[in-house]
């Protein structure tokens, strides 16, 4: 066979494997712990429509941009944000060489476990153990600090490791979205480098692609080579009306979906949805206190409110916790 | 035939077609514009290194991650910066607009194309024409301006379209790592939004890989729906020791190689070479006046000065356009 022959056997070979391939995939279920259900059909509906070529809503695989918070949407942040949990657990663990937080608000509080203590001090107490906690360090120290600390780190209302309390469903999302071609982001107001060290093994999402609140940075020479030292100096905090300005600056696309759980994305929604062309909002909604927790307008933490008044007027899907989800959790 | 029997023909056929597609790559210079020499070795060498699985340099390929400044490293940046004379033309462009210009510095000097002028307005006149041109609108009308203008945009030395004036062996570059595995970003003192809006289409970069300078952006909710207006306010200067602070934002990885032309570039390229395994930085030295332009340690753009004494001492390498590019600009 000449050499062009072959390279056409192989060429056929190559579209037929790639047909059977898709073939197959087009017969599993992507989203297997979703119920069936308005939710989950508009999920797949969206995607379809957006990843059928000469479709009318067809979106070029580039602009295919999906955009997760973190917190009470991919994983449990009741009853306390797990980075809290972590800045709480460091100020004991540190405690020792800080002899002087014994009789110093808000690590006394702190120490004690006194939450109203704590909750008293404030913006400025809250800031003084952040600054404790997660600056006067580089960066790779404290990626360290995290990624030894999240290893263990427990919810401590079910005991469960925080990194178990990831939701099922939403990776199965995230999992079926990249596979149609999406690129996907947490968007999160939650740390930035406090997130990095353990997306990608929990969720499949690289550093790169995630986008959270930070503290001011500085490159500063030193014996042993250049560090990043984190200063005691807030720089951005991702949430609210600041979600779409980090998705512009991290981005610089208008994501087409989004998915969020509380009032904080509610202009990460407003952003996506309001954009031309086919757009997929959603919100999930912690209705599920036997399963995980169950709060919405009242919660100190992760308070929906607005956003679930305006989902109707604004076409956002809610997703019930208890209805849509077979499973919450993935499998020990 | 079977159903298992056709996927195994399937699978042999998809694995002799990979490995006829690698045999035929390898054959192919990945870098023909450049001269046979130690630099392109060098390039060659750290790529086969990095990528040879089991060897003692591999790299994975989500930590293969590249950046690249901008002007005067991916295109030319004499005898004005091109977002500087963007800046001048949108003054005169608007100047109609703004009779009260003719008599208020920083503009009258923009408008009697008096650069001495302009640059004793020192920094605030600076600013000042940032504002007026770069801010005051939303990012989606900033970046049809940016569009707009490039298509026509001409370099006031040559005549040349801005767009044609980028260099051929960087594009070969950036292309050569991207087939090998590396996620490329740019990470330029230039504007974020003014250098997205054609990334893309120019190197094969993509807007999420762009990093740069950029002003405050605030979510603005409007009557035909919300936008992000640019304001008149510093947010961050993506230069110097800023440059390993906004890879370390965006990206959040350390770079294994880096390329820059000036001081701009010291601190992205000791960040990027002195980090465990083996790495690469270059810098490109315009030494061609006769192709494009001649210039380094006096010059007011793109100086190259420090970086170039401590070139030998850091292990980076000095690329010669005069003797390393055999084509500067691409075939028109």
């Amino acid at each position: 066979m000449t050499k062009a022959g072959l390279m056409r056997v192989f060429a056929a070979c190559g579209l037929a494997l790639l047909s059977l391939a898709s073939a197959a995939s087009a017969q599993t279920d992507p989203l297997p712990s979703w119920n069936e259900g308005a939710n989950k059909q508009a999920i797949i509906e969206f995607v379809t429509a957006v990843t059928t070529e000469g479709g009318p809503d067809y979106v070029a695989p580039g602009d295919r941009v999906a955009t997760f918070d973190n917190d009470g949407t991919l994983w449990s942040e009741q009853p306390l944000y797990v980075q809290l949990v972590f800045a709480l657990e460091r100020v004991k663990a540190m405690a020792p060489d800080h002899p002087e937080w014994k009789d110093t608000e808000p690590f006394k509080s702190v120490l004690a476990g006194d939450m109203e203590g704590i909750v008293a001090s404030g913006k400025k107490g809250l800031l003084e153990i952040v600054a404790a906690t997660h600056a006067g360090m580089s960066t790779e120290e404290f990626a360290g600090i995290v990624s030894d600390w999240i290893k263990t780190a427990r919810n401590p209302a079910t005991d469960m490791l925080s990194i178990d309390m990831i939701y099922q469903p939403m990776l199965e999302l995230i999992g079926y979205l990249q596979d149609t071609g999406f690129d996907v982001f947490i968007v999160s107001g939650g740390g930035i480098e406090f997130m990095r060290p353990w997306t990608e093994a929990t969720y499949g999402i690289p550093k790169e692609n995630v986008v959270g609140s930070s503290i001011k940075v500085e490159y500063k020479e030193t014996d042993t080579g250049p560090v990043l030292m984190r200063l005691a100096e807030i720089n951005f905090i991702d949430d609210g009306p600041e979600k779409p300005v980090g998705i512009n600056s991290h981005i610089g696309k208008r994501p087409i979906a989004a998915f969020g759980n509380s009032d904080g994305d509610y202009q990460m929604l407003e952003w996506t949805t309001t954009g031309p062309g086919r757009r997929l909002g959603m919100i999930v909604h912690h209705d599920d206190a036997e399963r995980e927790f169950a709060y919405d307008r009242d919660s100190h933490i992760g308070k929906l409110d607005r956003a679930m008044d305006d989902a109707t007027k604004q076409g956002w899907h809610l997703i019930s916790m208890k209805d849509d989800w077979k499973q919450v959790f993935p499998d020990p």
